[in-house]
């Protein structure tokens, strides 16, 4: 797993341990004891994550696509936009592409970048490139194996239901949903 | 820790084996064997966190509070709305009063749930209650020990320019940011 971090000077990383008590498949943990200005040591869990991205995919008649999965972590299964992890090397903007046609058999002729964001900054390095996709065509590509998605297509007033009624519960989902709403001129 | 799950008799869910490989001060790690109904097995890696809350605090001349912190996981100090963890058996809305209080010094008068959204439902339990905070009255309480924060008060126009340049880069506050660009008609 290659993880870029961005290097600083900050008095506040004077790291005196450094553990790795985990190296998994998609989750390593770093455990460092760090030494604060105030002379006071402790410890700081760090969970590396490759980077990932997801797409805001809408259509020329406002359908904006999600997929629900079942996702094991929380033990649910929820809708969200599509998206996936950046292989290494590859540019995050090909990851979009490759992953909604993958997930929703659609090729974008238009990708936006909407932003980068952190998910969890407190623990995880995990950063997800958060992009809106549009002039969509049809193209398949094959799923990985034991992806089990539904694909479903949302026109706008059936989204501000679905996220009224508390049904959207994924963090990126809400992000692009809310950006959508204001780029649409406010719910 | 306590982590609340929603129980689920998913196909999916076929778990033959789950190990606790770290076990730490704000996260665990669970690694479960799961068998699909393909009949390959595989692993699925999950970091359990605790629930936290997060506020987009505005006062009535339309100013939001950002604090600016040093976030160990990311090397980097980032601009965040105040947020905090949900202590064991902490109601989320006290929790949120406690924390900007703590913070950035200020006492809600009235808190709005916006979404309660998964930070990253593919790997991590942490889920995040978001709120916005308003009818602000000074009130302050001491905040933790070894906690370098800086608050700074951001008017409509200065947040645009702030998040447009990219130098908003976590989730949470974004999906905020959206949240009320949508609530004020849009960008």
């Amino acid at each position: 797993m290659t993880i870029k971090m961005e290097e600083t000077k900050n008095p506040l990383r004077n790291i005196v341990k450094s553990e790795f008590p985990y190296k998994g498949r998609i989750i390593d943990v770093r455990v460092d004891t760090v030494k604060f200005p105030s002379g006071s040591e402790k410890i700081r869990e760090v969970v590396l994550h490759r980077p990932a991205v997801a797409m805001l995919a809408e259509d020329a008649d406002g359908g904006v696509y999600l997929v629900k999965q079942y996702r094991h972590a929380i033990d649910a299964e929820i809708y969200e936009i599509p998206a996936g992890l950046v292989e290494d090397g590859e540019d995050p903007a090909c990851t979009a592409a490759r992953e909604l046609q993958e997930e929703i058999g659609l090729r974008p002729g238009r990708l936006e970048k909407i932003a980068e964001m952190y998910s969890s900054p407190g623990f995880t390095t995990e950063k997800i490139t958060l992009y809106y996709a549009a002039e969509l065509a049809a193209s398949k590509l094959p799923e990985d194996e034991d992806e089990y998605i539904k694909v479903r297509r949302f026109l706008p007033d059936e989204l501000d239901v679905l996220v009224r009624s508390g049904a959207i519960r994924d963090g990126k989902t809400l992000a692009a949903y809310y950006w959508l709403a204001a780029r649409r001129g406010g719910r």
